[in-house]
């Protein structure tokens, strides 16, 4: 899984119908995780808000593991981290 | 997922079998995701035009979550984004 | 998927058994794919030749979508470009 | 499989109900595998502690070998180095 | 796949039980393959010494193909490159 900090949501009104009713977070990777300025589009069911730093996991077990397994997603927001000063940039 | 912008196509006409019918094109990915001048193909089925701004899934979420999960297919347009401004190179 | 040249390709005698009968050619990304000198070792069954410019799909889209889903392949030619002169190296 | 330096842990207290009972370790990629700097998070069912070297596996093979394929894992430790010294930051 | 020449082995006696009897390979990428000095750690069941060029799968075609598909592996050594010297180091 990767580190990052929501910093902003995307809108997509015309999309696979398979993404009907998730929500698309733009997450800024922590500086550690691959650099700053990098980021990612993560679908969003933990209900993390702006400026919050996340835990997101890539790849196949974004849409397995948060039982949407037929639909189109690589991305997903799985955790809220407690403590996220330790991964401000610096 | 990615965000990038549409900027072109590609013509295949000796291609996999289960390729055929569908639309290739060529995306660059936001200087946000991962730099500018960074391109990938992707397959489109929401019907997405030159220049706009779109989410891209990638690895086998393109394939199963296009309906395509026996296709040789790693990268697909999900969705276009409302207001691609934010997206607009630097 | 990606865009790349053949530029040549790689004899493995001693091999997994899965792999027999595959031809691995070497595939050079295209510029905007990745920056240049950027390798990969792609299986072909489409039949494309030295100096083509083609569509590799990569991770489990090059078994699965070809036919080979048990074998050890991760990247595939799955189609042969019309007219590669766009992606000639600048 | 990469390896890495244990250098901490992550606590999420809201996550995926999947997520429950794994610890995550924050792993620090060794210099001859991408860099230094370079971090991810991985799942821990080996018990490795603070400072050890460690084998990472990532994709689909974190959650389905460690029997977790349900979940939104997508980097585990699976093995913990004998002898880390040659892989000291230099 | 990549091609890369075996420099080392790494051994870890504590170790998912999924893991038990198989090599674990240093393979240091081809320049043209992603930059000289960087390396992944990969299962061999094909036989390769230290020095030898091969071709690495990685991702999901590592364990699959490999008759490994519940363990957590994410790269093989898959064949032998029979002339290794065009990709010698420059």
């Amino acid at each position: 899984m990767l580190v990052g900090k929501v910093v902003g949501s995307v809108v997509s009104t015309r999309k696979s119908e398979k993404l009907v009713g998730n929500k698309f977070m733009v997450v800024e990777l922590a500086e550690q995780m691959g650099g700053s300025g990098n980021q990612l589009v993560a679908i969003d069911n933990i209900g993390a808000g702006i400026g919050e730093f996340v835990l997101v996991a890539t790849g196949s077990a974004a849409r397995v593991g948060c039982d949407l397994a037929d639909a189109p997603i690589d991305a997903a927001i799985v955790g809220i981290i407690d403590d996220g000063r330790q991964w401000m940039q610096k």
